[in-house]
This record gives structure tokens, C-alpha cells and sequence, in this order.
């Protein structure tokens, strides 16, 4: 393994840290605004700034450089420019320090000679000294439950998640979009140009760390695709990998090769690799996130027929529609649940079913409880997807009460035996619905239920779920 | 033509209302819920609730029956049981009445004997006494315009869509939606069942109302395939028709029989309409919505190839993908537009190219403007699709200014020959980040600008405007 449990505890939770690169003023993403993020995020081991001009910097005492540092730094982040970056490493290993963050770019990404010569310059140097760099052109380690949170959400929420990504952008806003939704990162980290420590390195780490239970990755292209497979399918028996896969067309490929340099490879060859190391493949930033949620929250479901209760004619037809398309079913009701149903809603007569269109559902927590106790009986139904309406004046319901406190009161009381999940719709130019909206789904969430913004998402991870699943056990069972 | 230009007048520009079934109090939706809104949204013209046992209803005179009223009401809402309906057809007959907005529900939607049978009794005394009805079982007219607004957004914004719809929900969903982006509505109307007049009638007239200049339709099923068809393919050539098909799939087929009555009828059958009357054919109300508005803003491009303005390796990367996906093309520029992009952004350098991904274009309205003007010469640039970063601690940008006024002031003050478009993201579960969102795309939408939450959304929507604007230009070469 080319990353040691002690390697990862030196890069996810140091207990010193020193930044080479500090400025004493500056807006601009560096060393400078990576020390303050530390102490905005109350990070609480030791930081040394390096800086030889500079006594102090934001408050913390300056060091002329890594040989004066009063120990040997677990960490050691890099923000100087790329050509004195070899000789840093040398110091570094002078020091005795092993575990670089290199965030300065202008390596091989540049597409240039000069800085294809500096990444191997690197790479030699990391060889010669025996020292372990993550980047170049990178934001790094993150990991929410040591205060290692210099970018992305702040303050982070630790979880089951473990991300490791080619874009530190991509990165940082997954973070904050995951935290905002009660799904909380246990190790996250932005590779760069992975030159000398890379994707696969951190996905063979990750899958042997117990306190990662889903995987989530964004990806440009990589260096070894045997291995990607082979420890893709490993891992993926233990534990889902769901890919974002940047540079999947001409054009994104084109813009990943000036990115991060990588080659990313026709999309044919990766539908193979996706397939045969059942990794959750995913096209867009929400889909990543929905499908990472729909792991870390729902599980294994017992079937892949779903029940919807929801509210309205046309929004229950094109519900059903939605999982339908995606390869889920939405099973006929058996006569039991029928007659169950006929007691429950008598109002609803013949048009009862599964899409259940009851608005009373929003309003009545007894009547869902006792549907959802229904629907748990059935054995054709493995998800319950429970639509929430946001009280308004368009549906004449402005006086309405938010009932999502007493609803997750209710179903945990209940300790139901099959996930329910919801979907709260607050789309469009409505900052009072959006931000209803957005307090909802963080509330479902933050309570470990999997909610989407709306059904055709919701469908579309929970299609990815059931298909991880039912791939995972045809991988498990043993041929005959 | 069903419905004459005088008709659509009486149903949607009514100088007086009578509403039948009014009661003194009740949260139910029904007459009163539709008279307290009328007064809510401010509707001009005279209201007559009919009532035998109140003296006035909401602070509005109420009379015994129809024919005690000073004149003949344009349009009558009826919102009594379903046995009484065909009498109170008569009714309004004598008085003179001819337009009649039936909301009772309780006919051939029910699947029973005894609906049918009242739903062939309702389409008998129409014919026998030559009135119009709107539904049964449905939410009938709106029209801003007129402040004809008993149901979804009030108050209403009037615009450029004529919206029919086979479900009242999915209209009110849609109406508030498409408000709070800027898009406003001239006429929609929830045709219920209808049993007689239908989505046909109105698409026909729809099609002939100059003020109308993009048409949404929520269809399950129409009794006359071959009718629709022509009449699309025709109305389709003057202006674009979006269409959400409910009952897609056998569980939506299930759903909507029970809803409207209706036979959904197979996709292979529906995809072939779709195609022969170049109809715009979505899955939800999210692409239903963002369809709409491509439509209504951007017009036909004149290329299909667009220029992506973005911040962030990742997203630049994945934005390309999307677009591509979607059959839209990402250009690669002239050489002419790289020379005047390393002037402008010199540190760009070698990356710089289509999508590009340069976060100064979030806080340089110069150099955004400086971009535009430079894609615009391209030739294989269609459409400019800008990116919108929300400033916010996970970027490190907690405190750069919001430059949505002044991006709008900008981009109007040049007149530009091609539409840009932007992407506004804020999705997940921060309310804050969910507001801001919002309230920046429903400032874009206001100035008239197509406004999507995500890069890949505005792809599919602009990916289908540009396959309308295509198929249509083949239809209207004549055949040689």
C-alpha cells in the first residue's frame, strides 16, 4: 500500500502544520489564506508560518524557515512558486518532514516544456528524499472532525463520506453542498496533477479505512486503468464509489488536458471500467451528490419497487413516470393494502394507489404513519418516497404549518424497517420557497434522511442505488 | 374554429363572474376559496356569489340563483355536487350565460358507472343549450393580464406563455415557478377532464392569439391523436410548443386514468408525434419550465455551438461534457479570438480556450464584457452561456459584492446580437446560499435573460430550442 495508515494520519490529522508561502497581506488563494481558514476553523495543533520578514503573521509567530521549526512538522503545505519547489522537498526531507501539501500549479497541467521539467524535477526530488507530496495544483487534505478544513465548508461536517477529486473547486463545493444537507465528510482530498501521490493511492487508503463508508470521486484520468479496475472492484464489494467522470466528451477532455494534464480517455473505455468495477457513474455535480447521499442514507433496499405518496394528479403521474423511466418499479398495491387503504382514506375511493395521490399527507402525520405502516407490509416495496409541499399561497395553503420537526419525530419513533426518503421541491426565482426549501431538506437530512429537491432526482439516485446492489450480489455470489 | 376569438374573451377577459356553490365559510377548495381569491388578487370586474341563504359572502352581495342576477355574467363558476351540474347548465342557459367554468369533480375521472353516465349527461345539455364548459374537474382560467387569478401565483405576472394544462396542480406549480424567474403567462387553463372543450380547442386558439408566443401543454391522453398532430405541426411553425406527456410509462398510465379519465396511451406512439409536429418533449417540471424559457428569452440562436464562461478546472471540464451530451457543441475559438483572449486575460495563458474557465469574469464586469463581445464575432458561437458564482466563505470569497445589477446594466447597455444565458447555482440545504440563488436568477429572468440552477439544465434546455429551431427550418424549406 503506497499510503500507510500512519501516512494518512500524518496527512488527515496532523498535529503541526507548516505553511511555506505565508505573505503578511494578500486576497488571493495561498498560504496566506490557507493559515486563516486554520484559525477561522479552530484547527487546534500547531501552526508555523514561514515567512523571513516577518515576525508574525494574523497573530501566530513567523519562522524564517522549515531547518529553525522548534519540531518536525507532520504537514507541511507549499505555496511558493513552482521553480523553488525541489529545493523545498529537499529541505523538507532535511527537517525530517514527509508529508507535503503542494498547492503552487504550473506544473505539467501548463502544457509547457518548462513545466513538464518541473514535475519531473519533483517527482525526483519526492524519490530521492522519500518524500510524499499531494498535488501539485491542489487544495489538499481535508477532514472535518481535526479542524483540517483550510477551504470548502467552514466549519466542516464530519461523516461517512470520503472524496477524492482532480478539482479543488469541484472539491470545495461538494463540501459545502454535502454539510448543508446533514451529509458530513469523514477525509477528503483535491489530488491536483497527482504526480507523485495519486487517485488510486487514495482510493486503496480510503477502502481500508473503517471510517469511510461511501466513496465519492471526481475524476479526469488516470495513470493505471488495471489498477483503477482492480481496486475499483475491490473496494466497490466493501463499500460504493460513485465517479464523476470530467473529460467523459471531446470538449471535456480538451479542458481537462489543460486542467490537471490528464488524458481522459474515450467514454466507451470508461463505461467498461464503470461497469465491470460496479462504480455509480454520474454525469453532474448533483447527481454526485444525490447518489452519495442515497448510499450514505438508504442502504440496501429489500426491492426495487418504490411507493410514492404524494399530493396532486399530475405531479403523482409524472412521479410515477419518473422511477418507471429509471428502472425502478412502482408496484400495484396488493388487495390487503387496498383494503387497508379504503380504510385509511375513504375519500380517496377508487383513484387510491400507488403513486398515492393524498394531499392530506402533508398535513396529517397520523394518516402517514399509518401508510408508510402500510406500504412496509408490502412486499413488492422496498423505498417509501414521501413528497413534502412547502405551505404557500399558490396551492392555497398559506396558513398551513411546516410539520417536518413532528414528521421526523414521528418516524423514528417508529423505527420503520425500510428507508423513507423524501423529495421537497423549492425550484425557481423565490428566495422565501428556496430558502424554506433548503431548511427543509437540511432537516431531513441532518435527521439521516436521504431528501432531493425533487422526484426525477430523487429517482435517478435511488435507480443508482438499486442498480450498485444488485450488481454487488451477482459479484458475490459464487459461480457454479 | 371550437373556440371563437369572442369566446376566448368571455372565458378569459370576463367583465363579471357568477360563482355557483359559494358556502359562508370552509377551508375547502371550492367557490369561496376561488371568491376570497379573486378579492385577494384584485379582479376587476363585478362578482356575483350565488348563495339562497346568505345575504352577501366575503363582504360581496350574494344572490339566490342566476337568474335573479342584473345581467348576464361573462363566465360562471360552478362548484357544486355533480348530480346538480347539467340542471345548472340549463340554468345559465336561460340566463343567457354561454361560458361556464365547471371545477366539481365526480364524473368519468371517478371510473365508475355512475361518473360516466353524469359526464354523458353534462356533455348533453351543453350541446342541447350551446354552452361552453371548462373542465369538469379542473382549476379552469388564469390570465394576469386581467387578474384572473383565483389559483397559483398571485399575483400573477403576465407574459409571453399560454399554458394547457390536464392537471390543475402542475399549473399552479407552474405558474408560481415561471413568475418568480421573470416569465410571465398571457392565458393558461386547467382543462380537467375535458369533456367539452379540450386541450385541442385551446391549443387551436392558443396558436391563433398573437399575444401568446411559446405554448406549454400538460397532456395525459387526447381523444383525437390525428387532430393533435395537425394541429401542432401547424402551430408549431409560428411558435414553439413544449409539451410534458404524463403517463409516459405503464405505473403514469395507471396514475392518470385515475385522474383524468384519461388514455395515456403507448411512448413508441407519442414519441412519433413528438417528432413529426416538432413538439418540444419533456420529462418534468423542472425541463417543462426550463424549456419554456428558452424559448421565450433566447429565440433562435444562430449557431449551435456556445461559448462557456466559467470558474474552476472541474466545473469548466464537466460544464464542456454537458453540453456536449446534449448535442449542443463547445467550439474550440479562431485564432483570432485566442489572440484577443491572451490580451485580455494574459494569465490565462495556454489554458485559456472554450469552455473557459476564469473566475475574474465573476468580479470583472470589463473583462466579462470584453468576452462577450469577443464570442460574439466567433461564427460557430450560437450562444454565450455565463456561469454566476455566488460569493460565500467555501470559495474564499465571503466578501466580494454580489454584481448581478450591474452585469445586467452592462450586458443591456451593449445590445448584443447574441443571447448569453446564465447558470445560477445554489442548490442543497443552505438557506442563505438557497435565497441568494433565487433572488440573482429572478433578477437575470426579470431583465429578460434565460436563467437556469445548473450548467447541465441549461444545456438541455438550449439543446432542445436549438433541435426546434432546426427541425422547423427543414419543415419550411420547400421540398424540391
Amino acid at each position: 500500500m503506497r499510503l500507510s495508515p500512519a501516512d494518512m494520519e500524518k496527512f488527515f490529522n496532523p498535529e503541526s502544520i507548516a505553511l511555506v508561502g505565508v505573505s503578511r497581506s494578500g486576497t488571493r488563494l495561498g498560504g496566506l489564506s490557507f493559515l486563516s481558514k486554520f484559525i477561522e476553523s479552530g484547527y487546534e495543533g500547531r501552526l508555523y508560518p514561514i515567512n523571513a520578514k516577518a515576525e508574525d503573521i494574523l497573530g501566530i509567530k513567523a519562522w524564517p524557515d522549515l531547518a529553525s521549526l522548534p519540531e518536525i512538522p507532520d504537514l507541511v503545505i507549499i505555496a511558493v512558486g513552482a521553480p523553488k519547489v525541489p529545493d523545498l522537498i529537499a529541505e523538507c526531507a532535511e527537517k525530517g518532514a514527509r508529508h507535503v501539501h503542494l498547492l503552487t500549479a504550473g506544473f505539467d497541467e501548463t502544457g509547457t516544456s518548462e513545466g513538464k521539467d518541473l514535475a519531473d524535477n519533483l517527482v525526483a526530488a519526492c524519490e530521492k528524499h522519500g518524500v510524499l507530496v499531494i498535488g501539485p495544483n491542489c487544495m489538499g487534505p481535508y477532514r472535518p472532525a481535526a479542524r483540517l478544513t483550510a477551504w470548502g465548508a467552514i466549519p466542516g461536517l464530519a461523516g461517512p463520506l470520503g472524496i477524492i477529486s482532480q478539482s479543488g473547486g469541484m472539491t470545495q463545493r461538494l463540501t459545502e453542498y454535502t454539510a448543508s444537507l446533514g451529509l458530513g465528510v469523514e477525509k477528503a482530498v483535491s489530488v491536483g496533477n497527482g504526480s507523485v501521490t495519486d487517485t488510486l493511492d487514495f482510493l486503496e487508503a480510503f477502502g481500508k479505512d473503517p471510517a469511510i463508508r461511501v466513496i465519492g470521486i471526481y475524476l479526469e484520468g488516470v495513470s493505471d486503468g488495471g489498477r483503477l479496475l482492480t481496486l475499483a472492484r475491490d473496494t466497490g464489494l466493501d463499500k460504493p464509489i460513485v465517479l464523476l467522470k470530467g473529460g467523459e466528451t471531446d470538449a471535456g477532455a480538451r479542458t481537462a488536458a489543460s486542467h490537471t494534464g490528464a488524458m481522459a480517455g474515450s467514454s466507451a473505455v470508461w463505461e467498461a471500467v464503470f461497469r465491470q468495477a460496479n462504480m455509480i457513474s454520474v454525469h453532474t455535480m448533483n447527481e454526485w451528490v444525490d447518489a452519495l447521499m442515497a448510499c450514505a442514507f438508504v442502504g440496501a433496499p429489500s426491492s426495487e419497487g418504490v411507493f410514492v405518496l404524494s399530493g396532486g394528479g399530475g405531479t403523482s403521474v409524472t412521479a410515477g413516470d419518473s422511477f418507471i423511466r429509471e428502472g425502478l418499479s412502482v408496484p400495484q398495491l396488493s388487495a390487503t393494502a387496498m383494503q387497508r387503504l379504503k380504510e385509511l382514506v375513504p375519500a380517496a375511493g377508487s383513484i387510491a394507489g400507488n403513486p398515492l395521490d393524498l394531499w392530506k399527507v402533508f398535513t396529517d402525520l397520523d394518516c402517514l404513519g399509518s401508510l408508510v405502516d402500510m406500504a412496509e407490509q408490502e412486499q413488492d416495496v422496498g423505498i417509501i418516497l414521501t413528497e413534502r409541499l412547502i405551505a404557500r399561497n399558490a396551492f392555497h395553503m398559506p396558513e398551513t404549518p411546516d410539520l417536518t420537526r413532528q414528521t421526523i419525530e414521528r418516524l423514528k419513533e417508529r423505527r420503520g424497517r425500510k428507508p423513507v426518503v423524501f423529495a421537497v421541491d423549492s425550484e425557481g426565482g423565490d428566495p422565501w420557497l428556496a430558502s424554506e426549501g433548503a431548511a427543509i431538506r437540511s432537516a431531513f437530512g441532518r435527521a439521516g434522511y436521504a431528501v432531493f429537491p425533487s422526484i426525477s432526482r430523487a429517482a435517478r439516485a435511488l435507480a443508482r442505488l438499486c442498480r450498485y446492489y444488485k450488481k454487488r450480489a451477482q459479484m458475490l455470489t459464487p459461480k457454479v
